[in-house]
C-alpha cells in the first residue's frame, strides 16, 4: 500500500464535530512535536463531513475538506481512518468498511463498538487492521490501553468508574449547591456539560457502553450490554445526598464489574463511596477509573473524560499507535479485545437479582408510633439485617424521611421488600433506594 | 536470532530479589492468561542470580538457575534481559552488554537509567533493542507508558509525583498518629516499608532519580540528576503536619517538575498540598503522578510504587510488550527515552534560588513583644509577603512557634530572609520551611 511517503503517515478524519475538530487542531498544532517524539510526520489528508460549514475554522489545505467519507476509505494512500461521527448509524458502515480494507481505524464511538464488537473483531481478524479506541472510555486516560497492555498479565477482579462527566458535574452540583436535578442538569446544558438532550448521560446509557467495554476487555467475554443493569441519575434528590453525607458517603454514577470466575456482574446505578475512597473525591466533570487486578492491587486513572482536546489527546495517542505498526509494518500488533479471538469466552452477566450489596434505602412515613417496627418487620422476612437507622426531623404534619442502611442483601430481597412496604398504609411514596459500594476501599 | 519457536518467546532474569522473585512467580501464574490474550507464551529459560537461595523456593524447571548472568547476555535463543539487580554498578554492564547485542532490555532501575541515560540511549540505537522501564517509576502505573505513548501529542507542562511509598507511609504515620519521624520510621521498617538502610528513600534520592526520568521522558532533554534540588522528609515534625492540617494541607514528599520553554524546574522536598488536590489524599504506600499536559489538562494516576506482584506487573507489562514486538520484527519500536536521539535537547535545570512559590515558615521565637514585627520586617525587606500569620499557644516559659504562609516569593529571597531572621536574638531555633504547592489544584 502506497501509504508511507519518506516518514510522513496520511490519516482520514470522518466526522468534525466537537471531537473531529480537535483531532484536527491536536494533529496541526503538535506536528513537530509529534514527528521529534515518533519520527513520522502525521499528515490530515482527507477530512470528511456531510457539512462543509464544520471545518470552515480549521485552515484545511484546498483538497483535505470532502463530504463524501468513501473517499477516504477508497484512497490507498491513507492507511489510518479515524471513524468520530459517533452513533450506532452510518459510522458502523465506515468502520466496517475501512477495516475490510486493512485499514486501521481509530474511533471514540463507545455505543458503535458495545453493539458491533463481533462484527469488528472479525473484520479486524480477517484483513489484519489494528482497530484503536481509546478515547471511547474514560476520555484521555489510557483505560484500554492499561486493560489491553500494561495490566495484560494481571487477572482482572473489578472495576469501577465514574465514566460520565455530565452525570458527574450534575451530581457534585447536587451535592455542593443543595439544587435539585433539574436545576443542576440545567446548569450542565447552559455550560456545555449537558446536550441539548442528555437522556443517553442521565439515564446512564453512556455509563454502559463503556462500562460493556471495559468488561470485554478485563474478561475476555462477549457482553450484551443491554442486559447490563442500568439506572440512572434522574431520581437522585439532594436530601439523599446530605444523608449519604451524614454516613460519610458521595453519591456518584457508578460502573462496576466483578469476576466471580463462571459469571461477571455489571451494573450502572447511582451508588454511595465511602469518603475514603478516592473515587468519592472525584469532582466536577472528571471521571476516574478503578481497576482492581490480582498482581498490581488497586489502580487508579483520573482525567477529563470528555471535552474537545482531552479526547482528542486520545484519539491522537491511537493515530501514533497506528502510525508507529504502519511504519514498521507489524500490525494488527494487539487485539482489538484484548484476548486472541479463539481465547473469547461467553461468560453469562450474573442476573440482577442475584447481586449482592449494601443499600441505602429512605422511606417517607407517616410519623405514627409503630412505624419502624412494621418496615423492620418486612426486612427481617426476607433476610435483610439493617445496620443503621436515622430519622429526620419529626417538625412536620406530613410524612417524614427514614432512612436504612442495610449489611449486604440480595437485590431480589431487596426489591421484594420495598415492594411489600410500599403497599403499607403508613408509607407515602415509593422508597428511594442507593447501592452502597464499600468493600474496595482505599 | 533463533529467539522464537512456534509462539513461545524466552526471557532471561539477572537479579532474583523481590522484585525478580515476584516476575517469576507472576510469569508462572499468568502463562496461560497471557498467552490468550497475547498468543504468545513467555518462557522464563534463565534465572541468574549470585545466590542460589534466593531462587530455591521458585520451583525452576533443572537448567534455568544460573549464577553467570553472562550466561544469558550472551545466549542467541534469549531475546529478552530483565535486568533487577538494582543500583549503578554491576547492573551497568549488563543492562549495556545486552543492549549491544540488539536485545530487548527491561529493567525497574531508575538509578541506574538516571544516571545512564546516554549509554543506554547510545546502545538502544546502535543495535536496535527495545528499552523498556515502566516499573522504574510509580510501580505499577503506566507512568512511562503515558508519557511515551498516551500523551504523545501533548506539550507538558507539569508535573507532580508521591513516588516514594516509603516517604508517604512514614508521612502518612506521622499525619495519622502524631508520631515523631523516628518512630514513623521504625514502624515502617517493621513493616517491610523501609529498608534496613532507609537513607535513598527519606533523604529523597529515590524520588530524585524517578523524577529525573519524567523529565527526560516529557521534556526530551538531558538531565543531571545530581542537579536536581532534594530534600529528604527527615525534618518533618508532627507539630508542622498538624499545623498544615489547620490551614487545608497535607504534607507529601513531591517530585515537581515544570516547564518554562527555555529551561526545566525539578525539585524533590516535602511540600504542602491543599486537601481539594486529589494528590493529598493519597495515604499509606500508595504512589500517585499528576500530569498536566496542554491537551488532556490534568490526569492522575495512582496505584502502588512498590512491592513485589504490582512491581512485577509493570515488569510483566515490559516483556509482554517487547513479545509482541520481537513476535512482528518491530523493534525498537519506542525510543527509549520518549524522543528520536537527535531531537534531544540540552534544556538547562533552573537554578534553585530563581524559583518561585510560597512558602509555610514556621519560627521558634521567645514570647515577647515585638517579635512579630521584627520578623515581618526582616520579610518586607526580602520583598516576601505574608498571607496568613498563626500563632500557637502561649502558655510555655520557653519559645513559642509562630507560622506564617507566604504569597509567592523567590527562594533565594526566603533564604537571605531566614537567614537573617535566625540570627535574632528572639529566635530560638533554626525555623522550618516546607515549600506550598497549590497552583494546580483539582
Amino acid at each position: 500500500m502506497d501509504n508511507l511517503s519518506g516518514n510522513s503517515i496520511s490519516v482520514g478524519l470522518i466526522g468534525c464535530g466537537i471531537v473531529g475538530t480537535g483531532v484536527a487542531k491536536l494533529l496541526a498544532q503538535s506536528r513537530e512535536l509529534v514527528a521529534s517524539r515518533v519520527g513520522i510526520t502525521i499528515n490530515l489528508a482527507k477530512v470528511a463531513d456531510i457539512n462543509p460549514d464544520t471545518v470552515a475554522a480549521l485552515d484545511l489545505a484546498p483538497g483535505v475538506y470532502t463530504n463524501d467519507a468513501m473517499e477516504i476509505i477508497n484512497d490507498p494512500s491513507i492507511p489510518i481512518v479515524v471513524e468520530l461521527i459517533g452513533g450506532q448509524g452510518i459510522a458502523k458502515d465506515f468502520v466496517l468498511a475501512a477495516l475490510n480494507q486493512g485499514k486501521t481505524v481509530v474511533t471514540a464511538n463507545k455505543a458503535l463498538v458495545a453493539a458491533y464488537r463481533d462484527e469488528i473483531s472479525a473484520a479486524c481478524e480477517a484483513s489484519g487492521g489494528d482497530f484503536l479506541f481509546e478515547a471511547s472510555v474514560g476520555g484521555c486516560m489510557p483505560v484500554i490501553k492499561s486493560l489491553r497492555e500494561s495490566l495484560v498479565s494481571n487477572r482482572v477482579d473489578s472495576i469501577f468508574g465514574i465514566l460520565n462527566g455530565t452525570c458527574n458535574y450534575i451530581l457534585t452540583q447536587i451535592t455542593q449547591e443543595g439544587i435539585p436535578f433539574k436545576e443542576a442538569l440545567a446548569q450542565a446544558q447552559e455550560l456545555g456539560f449537558a446536550e441539548a438532550d442528555p437522556t443517553l448521560d442521565i439515564e446512564g446509557m453512556d455509563t454502559v457502553h463503556k462500562l460493556a467495554l471495559c468488561v470485554a476487555l478485563a474478561f475476555g467475554t462477549r457482553v450484551n450490554y443491554k442486559e447490563i443493569y442500568v439506572d440512572g441519575i434522574t431520581r437522585i434528590t439532594p436530601l439523599d445526598i446530605t444523608i449519604a453525607a451524614e454516613f460519610g458517603y458521595r453519591v456518584k454514577l457508578l460502573a462496576i464489574t466483578k469476576n466471580h470466575g463462571d459469571c461477571v456482574e455489571a451494573r450502572v446505578h447511582p451508588t454511595m463511596i465511602p469518603f475514603d475512597n478516592l473515587l468519592s473525591s472525584v469532582g466536577r466533570n472528571m471521571n476516574a477509573v478503578k481497576i482492581v487486578g490480582d498482581a498490581v492491587g488497586e489502580m487508579v486513572l483520573y482525567g477529563a473524560g470528555a471535552g474537545m482536546m482531552p479526547t482528542a489527546s486520545a484519539v491522537v495517542g491511537d493515530i501514533v499507535d497506528a502510525a508507529r505498526n504502519i511504519k514498521l509494518g507489524c500490525h494488527p500488533r494487539i487485539p482489538a479485545f484484548s484476548y486472541q479471538p479463539q481465547a473469547i469466552r461467553d461468560l453469562p452477566l450474573m442476573p440482577m437479582d442475584e447481586v449482592s450489596t449494601r443499600y441505602y434505602v429512605r422511606f417517607s412515613a407517616l410519623d405514627r408510633p409503630g412505624v419502624l417496627s412494621k418496615i423492620a418487620g418486612v426486612l427481617a422476612r426476607y433476610s435483610i439485617s439493617i445496620a443503621s437507622v436515622h430519622q429526620k426531623g419529626r417538625h412536620t404534619e406530613g410524612p417524614v424521611p427514614i432512612v436504612m442502611l442495610t449489611h449486604e442483601a440480595r437485590e431480589a430481597d431487596i426489591q421484594k421488600a420495598l415492594e411489600e412496604i410500599s403497599g403499607l398504609d403508613v408509607i407515602a411514596e415509593k422508597p428511594m433506594l442507593i447501592r452502597i459500594e464499600d468493600q474496595n476501599q482505599e
